[in-house]
């Protein structure tokens, strides 16, 4: 494996959404200028979605006007079309939308049917077109749902096929609640990129379970070249210690380097971002390698 | 994958050996009858060194003969044919070497060349055929040496089949360091199990980079069935919070059963001897996947 590898940093939005401590947009830049300092080049900044209903989230245009010209993909999350106004008047040109596979998913998340949230998603991907905006679409639950249990991969394939041709820039096979098995991604992916090629997918993985890495890997192998991560795996939950959640991008980059994979990704640059997010949030879980690498790069042997 | 995997505890022996706290035989023995009795059959139970030179291992006999009886293999570690014979004079009947990939590892460990320690080993692989006894060895930083760097797969290679070809019952490959990367792994065990076949086979890995369960996964698909693994993790150096060494058993058991192998082991009664193993050290890093096994198995969800 001697490829470029996109790691996409989904801490700036994902990580922080839940966090009991909420960020000013101020920091929630800071953040992404750290990651782009140490050479990352894909980072979902913010989400436009209500304040109200998820206040750690407030300021999504003001952040979005603060790193206007970086030469970088920086993608927000809307869930809706008004949230995809908003972010088109904030200046934002790569989108985020998340479909589901599963109606129980749907609903606990946004109080909505699958098809429901299909057709939204399919009348945005058609605006979109209109405005030469780029639309990330990502499929919550892939691998099992916690209402529904086991997800036949019938239904995630389905949705690749959809959105793809519904003019998604790139789909992302999301296993939000961790509970994939690396021989389930591997069939998943491989199968995935021999029908629509590794540019127009990518994966995101929680490490509830600890089977992350191997995901990745496994997901590498299958020919996968984009990841989603979360510096210092911002994202587990701040009040369940041990459950942690996004996959840490210090680790997933690790490990692509380690695959011989070219990240485009400064480790040390990395770990200073890390140390940013737990600075300002407090509790960010820090990735399962942190020991080894801050260690490895004190000592300048990384 | 659906065939049987045997899983080998070494926390009783390579797991504790370097704890803050030593343990009393009848601890270490609790630890064991723990194991067997959610359903592992395959136990590293004590160390046949000096006691002076590793006084947690004190009282390996006691060991041995508290445990008589028992219907699992239970191995002890032996450095030298004097601890060959006081382990067979104890009632041990399957026996645990240790080779070196590196002078250097060689002569940290035990203060000898490799090629002194590969005679000695061969020495008593003769010995134990004529003594009817089991001898499983294993091999020191198969994958990079902390004093020599990178090790050539041929090196590893080369050992497995003078051990295997003297007598061994099983080589297992030892990633002591936690270094190994998954594609390395894959290489290197595919060839193997070519070469040999899995039955005289096995991985020892540790989680120092996070990258245990990956490698984990790594052989199981390149066709090994035949792991160690530490209960709760034991062998973490207990005076660098973070800094975790063997792979955990209860991680990987999750891991193989979630490949569809069958370990014969029950998780509910894991976990159990995860926690003694907590309680009678008071340092167990207890795995990477405890928060959400353990939540997982108080909830009957597993």
């Amino acid at each position: 494996m001697n490829d470029r590898v996109i790691v996409n940093d989904v801490g700036p939005r994902d990580g922080l959404q839940n966090q009991a401590r909420h960020l000013a947009p101020a920091d929630r830049v800071r953040l992404v200028r750290a990651l782009l300092h140490a050479g990352m080049d894909h980072v979902e900044t913010a989400a436009f979605v209500s304040p109200k209903a998820v206040p750690a989230m407030a300021g999504a245009a003001e952040i979005v006007a603060e790193l206007a010209g970086t030469d970088a993909t920086l993608s927000v999350l809307v869930p809706n079309m008004k949230g995809y106004e908003l972010a088109l008047a904030a200046g934002a040109r790569v989108m985020v939308m998340v479909v589901y596979a599963t109606d129980g998913m749907a609903r606990a998340n946004v109080g909505r049917d699958r098809a429901e949230v299909d057709a939204a998603t399919a009348d945005i991907l058609a605006r979109a077109r209109e405005d030469g905006v780029r639309v990330l679409t990502t499929i919550s639950v892939s691998f099992e749902c916690p209402f529904e249990g086991a997800v036949p991969a019938a239904v995630v394939h389905d949705a690749a096929d959809r959105m793809l041709a519904l003019g998604a820039e790139r789909f992302v096979v999301a296993d939000t609640i961790g509970a994939a098995a690396p021989d389930a991604v591997s069939a998943m992916m491989g199968d995935m990129v021999g029908r629509h090629g590794a540019d127009r997918l990518g994966c995101h993985f929680h490490d509830t379970r600890a089977l992350g890495l191997a995901n990745v890997y496994a997901a590498a192998q299958a020919g996968v070249r984009y990841f989603d991560a979360s510096i210092a795996g911002l994202g587990g939950c701040p009040f369940a210690p041990g459950a942690t959640g996004n996959v840490a991008t210090e680790d997933v980059v690790m490990l692509l380097q380690r695959l011989g994979l070219d990240t485009g990704i400064d480790m040390a640059g990395l770990l200073a971002a890390s140390r940013l997010a737990d600075e300002l949030t407090g509790t960010a879980p820090g990735g399962r390698a942190r020991a080894w690498l801050t260690q490895a790069y004190a000592d300048g042997a990384g």
